[in-house]
């Protein structure tokens, strides 16, 4: 990661900061001693105005991280002997070092492949009817990223059609939205409309790749599934004793519809890239641009001269392919300047 | 804890907000994107002033809270069939929802009574003699409290007398340091004199109660037992992706001995505040004051009054005890508010 | 255990083999091949036993020992952040290892004293009101132990009073029937009136203790509690492939009221003995012997001359204290030996 | 499973019963009480037949069936974040209900694809060297199946080079050894030549597929691996308290080469069968037959028909195809029958 220029993160929105408006909550929480564990002012206000944006009446409970939201989450939506159905490319399966399998004490995610990095109603019937013995988890839950890991997103009739299946088999509909809000943006939807309205049970929606230091927000339409999630979060070393240091920048994100703002931000310089990439001789997106990441195809010795200007972001996906991913403070400038490297690389 | 007045804290070190060094460098650290999963500019930093502060080239991990911080260290210490022995007052046992049980998949808890909420040699011993058939956990850790959870403090010498059983046993020393620098501070050691130079194997430090928002270290000076311990955080969903806002702020603390400040002051107000009760009758101390907690008898009805007033502080002691903890940011008028008060209250 | 004579066994009821209908039973069930996993023959008969013996439409699995039928049946009522109230003497908290712990995956074991090593209504409400916030797990499940590890039995009228207390604080009634069969003789009441009549959810019921080599059987009265069941006991290494050689073995005992016969003559056996022992001077019961062992105090001596004279059984009970259990092969013959000895240890 | 003839068993080798030397022993070791636990005249002995069968002074523990004795064996040798490497047919994958990720409290299974059920050593060398960063489990254990599931064996040069991937990348090796009787035989080799020569650290021997009803061993070549391991079987439930009925039938195998003689019948009955097959036009076998199962594929319609003959058998594999497998009791009486049966449906 070294270069003669400073780094230039387009690796993820976690290389991002807090964006103002969460750190203006952030100090102002600062002001004065309140109650830990969530009693204190700002939890109550920040559920509440979680329940107003998805006009439904949720439990709501605040963690740390996205591995946790997703472990504890799928925990309670199953037991170890059952089984989660994921795509081959979900976070849960290739990136949280086995912690599904941790908190839920052994459940085996079953994984299916699917185009553009989505579960398809026949994919999951495949995996769930493939076995029916004892000999082999019993699926459970269908878990889903919105938008996915390649920067795609579910439309509302994919949605429906997936809960039709989990219908056909009992089975819970669990939404990873590490990039919720960029999918609400990608499909100019509400966020009921792409959760409780097609029959989503639980959403982890991610606070810190929206402009947070920390913190994401697990939300049970199914509210039975609720039931005692306090002390599953307590015992496992996610009840925060200062919890308004996550409530009060939430509030940031949730009032004055920053989470849209700083998603619609995101996507639009996703699109910008995609765009300025279009005519580009060699290059070649590698997936539909639909929320705010890009995955390009960079031919043979692009990937190391950008890596040595300093850019930083992953290739975890393939010879050749690149990932940036574009946050709620990636700038026009910025991505110029990653156009005109990729240019000079190629010899345009 | 409604009242005309606002509300005043005593219930905690974890009602206070973060001191004025811990937000500056988080703010620092947010002037800037960075690499994520602690691959920042400020985690190596902080690392390196921990292995200076404790004049030891230990392993040094950090996490978002106290329960996982003991849980995870634990979990390393041991497996499912071994016990942990610990003080019937220990904080893992009576205040982590079974935390520890559940990161180490069932490890037991044998717990000793002892003076002053202290784990005594004679005690441990008691424990691990009681059985030796498989039929019972197997003693692997003793974890000890410092300061305790009563406002006492270990000496050295009890220390070394403790770690000279496990030696005896062949037990592993584990410290929880909610409340390790005031512990330093109130035996007026250095940090070395009482974790590595007496046998300590593993040290959790909490940072939350000196004065950030969250954040714990783990410290590993049997470095054995960090072996892969990265993947477990990581699986227990306690890598934080944006980790510079967790090792940002402590290096607020460790920077120019601000952590001892904190604790100085807050241990200075503790034994403010008990100099203050000295003298009113029917009062009386339960617990040495060794660090920053006063733990008194207040006669029947002065809780209820006091809690009328807007005080917020723990009782669940016993009949009659009330717990007060001093912070970074007490103050000496917060306290003669308090004094004033319990003095109304028994009409002195 | 050496000794000129050959050891004489009085230390469990699991030192006893195989009662020769149970024999009987394998070896039918060897004449010829069948299916695995409990679609033989002989399982879903012996289920069928079960249900008649208890005149309910229960749910019936049968795993191999009672530390995995005690901590599967726990594990299905609870969750890990729920806690399991028991005496402080239980076999689940004192001799298993931690295996509640494990299978429940670190569910807390809360023990409560009580006379003759009975849990008591008082000291269940002591416990469950003692706590009520998320810091602590939250007790879901009483288990108690039918007949008692000391030799006692609860009576109809205790088990209803306990009853009436989880009705109370709704939590869910385990038994631990490791000598269910001698308690249902010693109290000479029907299975029935034991159980579901007086509201017990789930029991573990010990063929090995009654005359089998091995396999214990999980009667869920409460079917609710049984969904997936089959599948936990698959994952966690209970479902036996060639199930047959436990459901042959428990439909001997079922049969023709083997199971009862057995234990009138176990139980019958420690009356023997007690009363043997009724005139010893300096011997004393340290409970009183209401199903099949025998506690007694034996002054300073005896036990090592007894132990010497190759009797094997247990001194775990404190100073002085000898545990006799009796089995169903005991004989008077073994009792007058043993009793002949205690007596010349005596110089009587 | 219904036909006018009574069921006629080529399921599985966990469809027999036990074999006349294992019954003997049991019988035996009913005749007298014994101390419980393993403290009997009988488990330390078998412990040390199978220390002389192999010539290695290994540990040995017996455990109830083969999903516990895997998952407790690869739950020794990592930890819950850590990954198992196995071929994507492995038994420990696909028919033991995630009981290896339930043991481990969490570790993930990675497959590989491989000729005739074998793993390969690029087929190992590519899951590990996939990814090397903290987001996903640390391989630490290959675990291979000898015989496999497809009854096929590993040669000895392909288990040295399995042995020098495990030495190249630091992984243990674990075999599970359900069928390892029918390995030694189709190998002409001895259980050393198989294990601790070529590198094994651990063995799972199945006695219940060799003749017993219950009961395998693990076996660990390194030591450092059984620390504590009796303690771990205990608290998983799986130390039978009369383990002598676990361990004399064993020695009814160990004692006179019987595990080797109910092996070389079962696996020359495969031979036999699938020698019959040969010409049969239409039928195919799907892997070479090297140990006591057959796998053929049969055309459309067979497989009812043989079934409404009552015919058991797996038909898991695929269109078309079916498992006989043959054990120590298999007669070429009933293969004959099977093959008239065959001929029958086929026309020929």
């Amino acid at each position: 990661m070294t270069s003669e220029c400073s780094p230039r993160f387009l690796a993820s929105d976690n290389t991002s900061g807090m964006c103002p408006e969460a750190m203006e909550m952030l100090l102002k929480a600062n002001h004065e001693d309140d109650l830990a564990y969530g009693n204190d002012r700002w939890t109550a206000r920040a559920a509440d105005r979680f329940r107003e944006m998805f006009d439904y009446d949720c439990d709501v409970f605040f963690v740390f991280n996205g591995t946790a939201a997703n472990s504890l989450a799928l925990s309670a939506m199953g037991r170890s002997y059952h089984s989660v159905i994921c795509h081959e490319l979900a976070h849960i399966e290739t990136d949280e070092c086995g912690g599904p399998e941790f908190f839920s004490n052994g459940a085996k995610l079953l994984t299916s492949p699917g185009a553009n990095g989505k579960l398809t109603p026949e994919g999951i019937e495949a995996l769930v009817t493939k076995r029916s013995d004892i000999h082999y988890p019993k699926p459970k839950v269908i878990s889903l990223t919105q938008a996915t890991e390649v920067g795609t997103v579910y439309s509302r009739e994919e949605l429906i059609a997936i809960r039709a299946m989990a219908d056909k088999y009992d089975l819970r509909l669990h939404m990873d939205g590490a990039r919720f809000a960029n999918a609400c943006v990608g499909l100019n939807a509400t966020p009921a409309e792409l959760t409780w309205q097609v029959g989503v049970d639980v959403l982890c929606f991610s606070g810190t790749k929206n402009g947070l230091a920390f913190g994401e927000a697990i939300l049970f339409f199914n509210r039975d599934l609720a039931e005692d999630f306090a002390y599953r979060c307590k015992q496992a070393g996610q009840l925060a004793s200062k919890m308004r240091f996550i409530s009060a920048p939430w509030l940031g994100l949730l009032e004055n519809d920053v989470w849209r703002h700083n998603a619609t931000h995101a996507n639009a310089m996703a699109r910008y890239l995609a765009d300025g990439l279009a005519d580009f001789p060699r290059v070649s997106l590698m997936f539909p641009v639909e929320a705010n990441s890009v995955f390009v195809e960079l031919p043979a010795g692009a990937i190391e001269a950008l890596k040595a200007k300093g850019w930083a972001f992953y290739t975890f996906i393939g010879a050749g392919g690149a990932r940036f991913v574009c946050s709620w403070n990636t700038s026009t400038a910025l991505l110029d300047q990653l156009l005109d490297d990729i240019r000079a690389t190629l010899n345009v």
